[in-house]
Parts: structure tokens; sequence; C-alpha cells
């Protein structure tokens, strides 16, 4: 892939992959990755504009405004691309200190030992009280 | 998209997409996150065995010893996946200090402004000088 023209307007310097989609990586102010997901143009622009993240369920296939159904919103601080320019790096601040819809920090709680994946991080909140 | 099964053997317990790919994301010991690619079984399984990271790489169709030709290996001290299993996130340790091909520590350096994204990250070492 060839290096990011940042000579571009910011969305036409983007590589959108064949399904028009870009992957998104959130970061909370520690350090920690909490997301992962996809966004499409609409989604970014709406992420940009409002200020909160806002990506595309691919899934449900429809704009998914982090948060709404849980509160827990990350408020957006900056905004990176790679050399490239096929990846975003979000750099947030997550309401309510949870990411995950299993009521923890981040979705990446769960950790290589030997053969097995095993659950690291510690449930902060019953999802049954997250999504009422 | 449903939970990681973690009963299930470690490899069998991902959701690979349709091309058997995952995407990656490598995260210094401070926390910098800085590179994301792809990894298919087989490079996850050297990963693992050789405590370095290897990638997939989608343009040269070829696993990809990150550090082959740099010398900027990636020592791999922990390996996790998200609540679905379908991204990876590792901890590493970049041999080098420099992840990125423009001898920059990550190859997150370009950040949104206003309608342009800049570089915001200095040039530790001249790619000539890396790559020979």
């Amino acid at each position: 892939m060839s290096d990011l023209d940042n000579s571009l307007d910011w969305l036409a310097a983007l590589k959108w992959d064949a399904d028009g989609m870009i992957p998104a990586i959130a970061q909370d102010e520690s350090g920690r990755v909490v997301m992962f997901a996809w966004m499409n143009r609409e989604s970014l622009q709406e992420t940009v504009t409002s200020g909160h993240a806002v990506y595309w369920s691919r899934s449900r296939k429809r704009l998914w405004r982090k948060g709404e159904e849980s509160g827990h919103f990350q408020k957006v601080k900056a905004i990176r691309t790679d050399c490239d320019g096929d990846v975003l790096l979000l750099a947030i601040e997550q309401v309510g200190g949870i990411a995950c819809h299993t009521g923890r920090e981040s979705c990446f709680f769960n950790e290589l030992q030997g053969e097995r994946w095993l659950p690291a991080d510690p449930v902060l909140k019953d999802p049954k009280e997250i999504y009422k």
C-alpha cells in the first residue's frame, strides 16, 4: 500500500476497503485499548462533527452511536491514521469507564494462557444493569 | 457476533474472516499503539511458538516476520483477544524503538487537524539507514 497523501482532503486520503469500511481502534486516556470496530464515511464524519464515536455495525447494518443503549459514550479527543491511511486510532474518554458489553473496562479481556483464552479482567458492572 | 467460547481450543475459538484473517493491534510497553496488521492461522501460530510477531502481508501474499528487513523485531509478551474473539491485541517490546517503515516509533503518526492529516511525530531514523 502506498503512503498516505496528506495533501488530499482528509476523507479522500483514507483507504477505504472494498466494502467502504476502515478499522478503528479506540484507546482511552490511560493508554488502554478498549475497543475495535469499523467505520464507514458517514460514521467517521458524524464522529468528527459530534465529537462522539460513531461506528458502523456490520451485523446490524446501521450506524452505531456507541453508548446509545448503554450510556457508555466515547468522547473523541483526537483521531490519528497510520502511515498508509487504512486504519484509524481514536483517543477517547470512555464515559462510565466501561467499553465492553460484558461490563468490563475493555473488550480485550481474554488473555492467551497455554491453549486457552482466559478472562483476565473483572466485570465492573452487571450487563443486566447496563442494558435495562 | 457471539461471544468468544473460551472452552474451545485457542485457534478454533477465534473468528477468522472470510479470507482466513484476523486483525492484530501491536501495543508497546509504554502503551503506545505502534502498528496494525493482519494475521492468518499460520502467522499466529508462528508468533506464539517463536515469541516474535509474524503477520500476513496481504500485499505480498506471504508471511511477514516483522523486522526481517529492518531488524525492528517485536518480542511478544502477551496476546489478548476481544469479547467476540475477532481481533487480537499483542503486548510487544519493539526492538529499536521503531515500528514504522518511515522511521517513526509508531505507524499512527498522522493526526487529523481540520481537513488534513498532519504528521505529528518525529522521524527517529532515516529509512535509508534502516533498509540498506
